[in-house]
């Protein structure tokens, strides 16, 4: 009945033995409640989130949809464990394409322990977060049926310079990379940015409605959130965002979100430029799906 | 020739024999350069503003007009020191209210020294600038030719919460306040807040478009920054936002000034809360020159 998610980019993973999130076949993602804190921490977020009649219904349809908590067999055989029960993000596309952003140039949060601050501190330092104001934590893009994903080690892209990850994001979203590519390497064609980025209902168009909501709310701080990117190929498999990962909700004492949001218009900018910056692709647009958006085609 | 500016809210001051700046009677304000790489950095950023063709004019009018470095007497009589050679924001105003606000949660570039950075990170987490993304570095608000100013401690209200920072905007375009008003006390009236703050040309409008540019510029991003507010009630005299103080400009390495940027999107909604919160001002909105914006007449 409850099996390992195919599609997991990012966080613990229920392999070797270990526990981690599953899946059932009707479209249920069931978390492991973390332990410490976390765990109930994440409860009372999506609880809150559930009796909050301020959330707008557009806004609310970019969270996953709670069904409440329950026990069953924990993935590393250690019996029954209290789940989060979720919806499954990726269960309705057959070969998705899947990016893990964490989001915020700073993951933790002022009330956390010293300890714990100066361990996101570091990581924060090392990986691009203090920089762009954001992460990629983990992503896979679907190369052909044969060949499978890219999915590349996050080492390759986590510590990156904004090149690195602008040539990430274009990967993304493009028809001819391989299996085995190199985060850094320029073989990439944006051929699907308009489609997956671009338009009226795309990535890009999503992410403003996102911003506009966090310019205004100030009921949430959220720290070491990620926003999931996910399309897939098939005709209707409409691209879309999700935030996961509310372990680290907390009130926001009168204020808007400040470091999501900074982070969140770092990453927007990211993305308008695959759409626009014709310095990228100097003989022709991104849009145009025959483009060479390196600029640089004697290196093919 | 050269006097003590008469009203300096913030920042080294030449009082006590101390160096600081000067102004003359011609509208220029004298910088002494810091005599560590911060000096030569806020002159290179000054330069390299002036030479930037594609800074946008309506955004080169919200820094102060640069006419280079000169060699005048040091206001500590310590003779003949280098000083940035500035417009005088505030020789047009008779009586200007005025008020510097540190934008950015975080004051330090990733850069830095350890010492440097564990200096501000200190300073971050005892004011405001890590919970609400910026803190009120300074302020006066003219209150009459009798009374003077209301120019309180900055202990008041630089370790403030929510509340407190906005009571403080709050009474900076109030008619009511006394010359020794506390920063928590609730004897505002907000009577000027659709002059000051509102309007096609108030001070929301002007942070609006600083914030449209900031959402695009890769050019820069500005550490220990400031926002400075200027008022006054003579007629002819517009509201007006200018950015000061350029010591920890540094390169943006490709990412937009997320840090900054969030920021002043928090200074804004509290600026646009108090134009339309309806909450404050329970019985008049703030835009009625009478109304009484905490809704607790009682007090008085």
């Amino acid at each position: 009945m409850f099996k390992i998610p195919d599609h997991q980019v990012a966080g613990h993973q229920a392999s070797n033995g270990m526990m981690g999130p599953v899946v059932d076949d009707s479209g249920l993602f069931f978390k492991p409640l973390q332990k410490d804190e976390r765990g109930s921490k994440e409860v009372a977020f999506y609880e809150s989130l559930a009796s909050n009649i301020e959330v707008p219904d557009k806004i609310r349809a970019y969270f996953p949809t709670f069904h409440g908590t329950q026990l069953i067999p924990a993935s590393d055989g250690s019996g029954l464990h209290p789940h989060l029960v979720l919806q499954d993000l990726v269960s309705s596309y057959k070969n998705p394409s899947i990016m893990d952003i964490k989001i915020g140039s700073r993951t933790w949060y002022p009330q956390a322990s010293e300890e714990y601050i100066q361990r996101c501190f570091k990581k924060d330092k090392e990986t691009s977060s203090l920089a762009l104001g954001f992460r990629l934590s983990g992503l896979q893009v679907h190369v052909s049926k044969e060949a499978g994903y890219w999915k590349p080690d996050r080492k390759c892209f986590q510590n990156s310079s904004a090149e690195i990850v602008q040539n990430v994001l274009k990967k993304f979203a493009s028809s001819n990379i391989s299996a085995d590519s190199d985060a850094g390497d320029l073989d990439f064609d944006c051929a699907f940015a308009p489609s997956v980025y671009g338009g009226s209902n795309g990535i890009l168009a999503q992410l403003l409605e996102l911003k506009s909501w966090f310019e205004d709310q100030k009921f949430y701080h959220f720290y070491s959130c990620s926003v999931l990117m996910v399309w897939d190929k098939e005709p209707n498999a409409a691209a879309a965002i999700k935030l996961v990962d509310f372990a680290h909700v907390v009130d926001s004492k009168g204020a808007i979100d400040h470091n999501f949001l900074g982070g969140l218009c770092s990453l927007i900018k990211f993305i308008s430029e695959i759409l626009t910056d014709h310095h990228a692709c100097p003989n022709k647009p991104c849009s145009d799906s025959n483009s060479n958006c390196n600029g640089d085609s004697s290196d093919r």
